[in-house]
């Protein structure tokens, strides 16, 4: 009996897991948002992922359910669970991917490292952990942030009374210290429900006005050392949540090579696109394998150096397609991964991975296919 | 415009070529014989491809036509050009694939190397060629063959005579020299309708009970001579056929190292299989580029070796699905492809592609892997 994967959201993580779908031979069905969104081809149903009724409807016709992102509520996760459905990450897991200040106050009973922190519920609170850290802090909403939004670098209390003002009684916002690093990086772990775990290399990622906008695998100039570290970190992190399918921990490298984890993600992540094509099982494979309950794929990179670089906004003159067109006239070596989406400045409308041996000849074809976008 | 690529036919190459028009973007559309076919997601219409009024209802919505197969009957094919159609390939070169005796005489115009070949109408004449070449020959039907069926090897005129009593006015049987071949070799060319072309390496497939086994890509201890043969023999077929798309040309190689050709297919065929996961430009991505007239992509392949085995009939004991999980579970570096098909003995189910540096190990794992279904 074949497999049949629903995946809660419409998007380009959920697009992304119909090649490999296909090619393993699982049923995926998709719950979309709307009509004509990026993962159409596979959409068995459209509705609101917070209605309870709309996402049992949809959950009746599969074996396991999956996600293209983790805003759906708890209500309705707990109560597809009391179902008897099997959901891949559970409601336990996705809790700390949903909320910042859970996250944080997980990740410090792991004992795994990460920037100091507080829960912080009005701009005086935040003032004196401006104090405490010279000055300066980051300021996060536990929930519903992403793509940089719902983050604030401020200098003082006050700077963020706005979003002081819109908190309901009894919730707070993360103030985090002002890390001074280096360079980010990623770690990316798939686990099985049995807990069987596989890690990805560790690779560097480069962001732009809190967007990613290259990745660079694996992280190059990295030691043995640091790479061992990341992926203890990551395995740690996996089964102290207790995630099932894959995870991404966004990582901190400092000047004095420490790492501290910045962020979770519970799902196929823009820093793991590079694995599409560079690593041996891509990690849309990987996701699926891990929520399928199937063997895991090994992880080892194919080849020296894969770069992924993010094709944002659109053209300004011309179509989406042409761009593509003249992209892969110019560098027929680049793997071109489109969203199906209609550009707007700044949105991501796919991505460019490209594979080889020498890092600069990498990073320039990559940088080069994606400008033809600009 | 996102370029809708309807291809005629719902097996296991139209089902390949979902995962690359997803990430490329192309809308792909399927006329499928029936439903639950290997090709179901981007089913779009169920129908006999015999059948003009079908096949011109389905190609209303789409930019440019393909196929899964070459049995599309000329008048159908040349109605639609008629229609003002994209057809790729169009009739003209699909006739040297649909016809063995029309493509013996093409090539022999082309001056490219052949068995020794004679149309033959009755037993008398075939046992002329019989006796004028050593005392064997092999016979074909000139139409609807594949995998071995429509292909005899003969030692005397009177074993190919229910053929010929089948033969209807002015028909022949072709008959072919019993080539003394060392091995088989499969040389695959793309090509836009503009005439642009690209070359892969060649590749040793191996046949058994005339269903293709195995390839190793590249063919293994062959002369750089050999290579550039291969290839320039595969662009003058390619190009003096006027295919578009996937050209694969399979190739006798002999002890005085001189290659012949044996066949040719205008799709992406099972001796391509291994570039999906073994080259920069998978074929299924190559023929989508190529039918959809988008510029090609590098065929350069990504890794040292890579071997393909095809999956054939189906578990004794246990389910498919069953074999699947142990494959992956004892071969996690292989990339299993499923074809979504019941299993019945010798039917092709999927195929395994395993990628490496050592031949002995690749050659290993693609055959453990694939012996899991036995």
């Amino acid at each position: 009996m074949t497999v049949r994967v629903g995946v809660i959201g419409g998007g380009q993580l959920a697009r992304m897991m119909i090649a490999p779908a296909v090619e393993l031979g699982l049923d995926l069905r998709v719950l979309a948002e709307d009509h004509g969104m990026s993962a159409q081809l596979a959409a068995t149903a459209v509705g609101d992922y917070r209605d309870l009724e709309t996402v049992r409807a949809f959950v009746r016709d599969v074996d396991v359910v999956t996600f293209d992102h983790e805003h759906v509520p708890q209500e309705v996760l707990r109560a597809l669970i009391a179902d008897g459905v099997q959901v891949h990450p559970g409601p336990d897991a996705l809790q700390f991917a949903q909320d910042k200040l859970v996250m944080r106050a997980r990740l410090a009973e792991l004992g795994v490292p990460q920037p100091d922190w507080a829960a912080v519920s009005d701009a005086e609170e935040l003032q004196r952990f401006i104090d405490d850290h010279g000055g300066g802090a980051v300021v996060k909403t536990p929930r519903g942030g992403y793509d940089g939004k719902g983050v604030r670098v401020v200098r003082a209390g006050a700077e963020a009374s706005d979003w002081f003002a819109g908190l309901a009684e009894g919730e707070s916002l993360l103030a985090e210290e002002l890390v001074s690093f280096t360079r980010e990086l990623a770690q990316q772990i798939a686990r099985r429900p049995g807990g069987e775990m596989v890690a990805y290399p560790v690779v560097e990622t480069v962001q732009r006005d809190g967007v990613c906008a290259e990745v660079i695998a694996p992280a190059p100039g990295t030691s043995a050392r640091l790479v061992q570290v990341a992926e203890q970190i990551g395995r740690t992190i996996a089964e102290g949540v207790g995630v099932t399918g894959m995870l991404a921990v966004e990582l901190f490298e400092t000047d004095d090579e420490r790492i501290l984890v910045n962020e979770l993600a519970m799902r196929p992540h823009n820093s793991g696109h590079w694995s599409q094509d560079g690593a041996i099982t891509g990690q849309f494979e990987q996701h699926l394998r891990a929520v399928a309950d199937l063997p895991l794929g090994r992880t080892e990179p194919r080849a020296a150096w894969t770069v992924m670089v993010n094709i944002l906004g659109g053209p300004t003159e011309g179509t989406l397609e042409d761009r593509f067109t003249q992209a892969m006239t110019e560098h027929p070596e680049a793997k071109i991964h489109t969203y199906g989406k209609a550009p707007r400045p700044g949105r991501k409308v796919g991505h460019v991975n490209v594979a080889g041996s020498d890092l600069d000849d990498v990073v320039y074809v990559a940088r080069a296919a994606a400008a033809q976008f600009l």
